[in-house]
């Protein structure tokens, strides 16, 4: 869309597209929705609105498509690649106060308002003996929309899919202020265009998701975990690889490098971890073959050189993942004044495993940086964080650096720039590598849904 | 897209387009692509071409869509909406020549043309301990591509998914001739619109699938399965409901009805089945779970009045099955000189399973129809069908109008019109109430995607 840079939009229109209250313009609110979690900057919006309904959704797009007036759709805040942050100012559009939980325990179902939060939803699914499953880090304040817009996912994937996965039905707003409902309350269809599909990881760009109708899955009778010790990456990659190889569908299999085992150790007084590669293994089941299958993970960590096997039972589960869970703030906290430089993500096929792990060593040790590895390691996923001085211009550029050395790898081995945070600012860089022709047609139906190009600017899709 | 109904298409350009021998124009060879396996009448086709290659594929649209010809895409002709029909005339591209199987054993993964039919790929797969899994019944015809362009599924959709949950990239060739890769060889990705998400499902209307990247899973080291009957269809399809809602991921779990029992019967000399409502419950574990969850599905059954329960295990499991896959057959050889009218395929929520189960029997009795019942009942998923006289017109209508009550209460129920055969000419009719307002948003894509509508016209959506 045509802009400049240097003028601001007159929003005074929403207060008549929307209800009172639910429109902000001052100064000190405005600046809050500039930026998210993500490292990118971002530029003040000209108003924030909190629509409550699919009907004010609705009011404020058609208004502002009319005006030509950039819209930023915003839920939770939470994502690392900037897919919120109003990069061409005008309206953040904030999805937060759409609520709303309907369960359906007999359909295995919920339709929920875009603003729920991850946590909150399985809060209330979880007397139905219920759970909508992907297993994202931040459940605390990731929501439900946001989670649809970037196909998020995360700890269980492995076993249950990501987040399209479990999406049956949308409510969307279109850029020209139409409610429309695609999909339906069913778990399989052949009614022709999956239009669901296209809207779930288009972040917000071609149009506002409102309410989701989600699958669930039980939660399971049985778990059990083991922290599984090995003596280099290599045997730990190794070990993962040949166990989703293998046809095991474990619940959750986490990698921890010895980097993030050290700064664990730093972060916590009361526990000492072997400062070794790692692996977290969770398995599910709703019956006593959960033994077997745990005897079977066991012997293949064998068959890899395994140094400790540390079990644990449906009691004391949360002490295993106590390491995982920290993993982001131990590695703020390690170097006084450092911070990471940015969160990576990748995710290539299964038997590439090893190699995108041994990659980031090679990047780190060849541009002398201190970086910290994780990944729900089932899915192929790697995050990897370099620790850097902000206040040293050299090595943030050297770190980033390295994610587009991982990401160009990662690409190369077959795999993708994203394996869960989406594409927002950071990654836009990378999608003509990753896509190819296919780009072509992604700017046809992004032309075809928001002509006016408001929807929020400058994201997922490169520049042309 | 503009057409005179009596004028044919010149179609020498062909001869141009394609290598030599890979496009008849002969009128005996097009009479046979007129038609395909549903009851849906069809124009004979200008000619007909078998490309080898996605650049003959390419070759071929990019000169019919300059011509502003229509073309067809068809591949095994076992579909039953009649979306592989001409009924424009035109051009019919058969993708039955494109080949090729690469496994990947270690990602789980296998590379395919579009022409490879289903029980070939499967047996590819089994030396590997491999499987592509939805199961459908017409595997010994079916084709990936035609699997692809329905998003078929069957049998084992319950525990594994549909076609597209197991797509992990595609290539497709555009009407304007481009060739595009859509997705990546990875189980998850969060890298912007999931543009093979559109095609999967879009029946050839958006672009002609040639090769397909399918995710695998292991064939189950343990099967069980068990014969069950019911004193009524309201007891045995209150039991799927229950033990899906419950949690259990059967392998399988079909309905068979009371009329398809007695069909069946009469079919074979050597068998005799209870003439009862029946249940084929199938259970899948790699471990010795399997024989708890056996019992479970038993104790269910007997909470909804089981009659009997015949158990098979691995060796003499096909005996089971045989009841189900006869099916077919034994309802078009039931009634001498009699034919099925059309297989209806109705998806609803699980829990409404017992409504349209009633809804058709109710149906046929109001109508005075000979109507049999089976289902991949896991799913929601019905089948029925009305067998007909079919020289007497009052009675082929009336099974239209029971196929069309059915599918409006399906609707009428959040579900659907089709759960696994597509949209073709069959449920056109019934979109505009399925999809609402977003019928307006596909048709916007199809014309994006396929500005000259060339591509299967009248297939999909409905008449504007």
């Amino acid at each position: 869309m045509e802009q400049d840079p240097d003028s601001n939009y007159d929003c005074a229109f929403l207060d008549d597209a929307i209800t009172d209250g639910r429109v902000a313009h001052g100064a000190s609110v405005r600046e809050q929705y500039a930026s998210d979690e993500s490292p990118y900057p971002g530029r003040v919006p000209d108003a924030v609105v909190w629509p409550a309904s699919s009907d004010e959704v609705a009011a404020v797009l058609a208004a502002a498509d009319e005006r030509r007036v950039p819209v930023t759709p915003r839920s939770g805040g939470s994502g690392l690649e900037g897919s919120a942050i109003p990069i061409a100012g005008g309206i953040v559009l904030s999805t937060a106060e759409i609520g709303g939980v309907e369960v359906s325990p007999d359909d295995l179902r919920a339709t929920v308002g875009a603003g729920v939060v991850y946590d909150e939803l399985n809060a209330r699914l979880a007397p139905h003996g219920l759970r909508f499953a992907p297993g994202i880090s931040s459940g605390d304040v990731a929501t439900i929309g946001g989670m649809v817009a970037t196909n998020a996912s995360g700890f269980n994937a492995v076993r249950y899919g990501e987040t399209r996965d479990h999406v049956r039905r949308l409510e969307v707003v279109t850029a020209d202020g139409r409610v429309v409902e695609c999909g339906r309350d069913v778990v399989k269809t052949s009614a022709g265009y999956s239009l669901k599909d296209l809207f779930v990881g288009s972040e917000g760009t071609l149009g506002v998701v409102t309410e989701v109708t989600l699958g669930l899955v039980g939660i399971p009778e049985h778990r059990r975990a083991a922290l599984v010790t090995f003596p280099s990456r290599a045997d730990a990659s190794r070990a993962v690889a040949d166990a989703i190889g293998s046809g095991l569908v474990p619940g959750a299999i986490e990698f921890i490098d010895t980097t993030s085992m050290k700064m664990l150790n730093a972060y916590h007084d009361d526990v000492t971890f072997a400062e070794r590669p790692t692996l977290i293994i969770e398995l599910h089941a709703n019956n006593g073959g959960i033994e077997e299958d745990l005897a079977f993970a066991r012997a293949l960590c064998e068959d890899h050189g395994m140094r400790s096997w540390e079990a644990a039972d449906e009691e004391n589960l949360d002490d295993i993942w106590q390491a995982r869970r920290d993993k982001y703030h131990a590695t703020k906290a390690y170097r006084e004044d450092w911070d990471v430089a940015l969160v990576g993500d990748v995710v290539v096929p299964i038997s590439s495993y090893p190699e995108i792990v041994e990659a980031v060593a090679r990047a780190s040790d060849d541009l002398d940086l201190l970086t910290a590895c994780v990944g729900h390691a089932g899915d192929g996923n790697l995050h990897f964080t370099s620790l850097v001085d902000p206040d040293d211009g050299e090595m943030v550029e050297r770190a980033r650096e390295l994610n587009e050395r991982v990401v160009r790898t990662a690409i190369g081995l077959g795999g993708s720039a994203t394996g869960e945070h989406g594409v927002g600012i950071g990654k836009r860089q990378f999608m003509d590598e990753e896509h190819g022709p296919a780009i072509d047609l992604m700017r046809s139906v992004k032309r075809t849904l928001d002509p006016n190009g408001i929807l929020n600017p400058g994201k997922v899709l490169p520049d042309a």
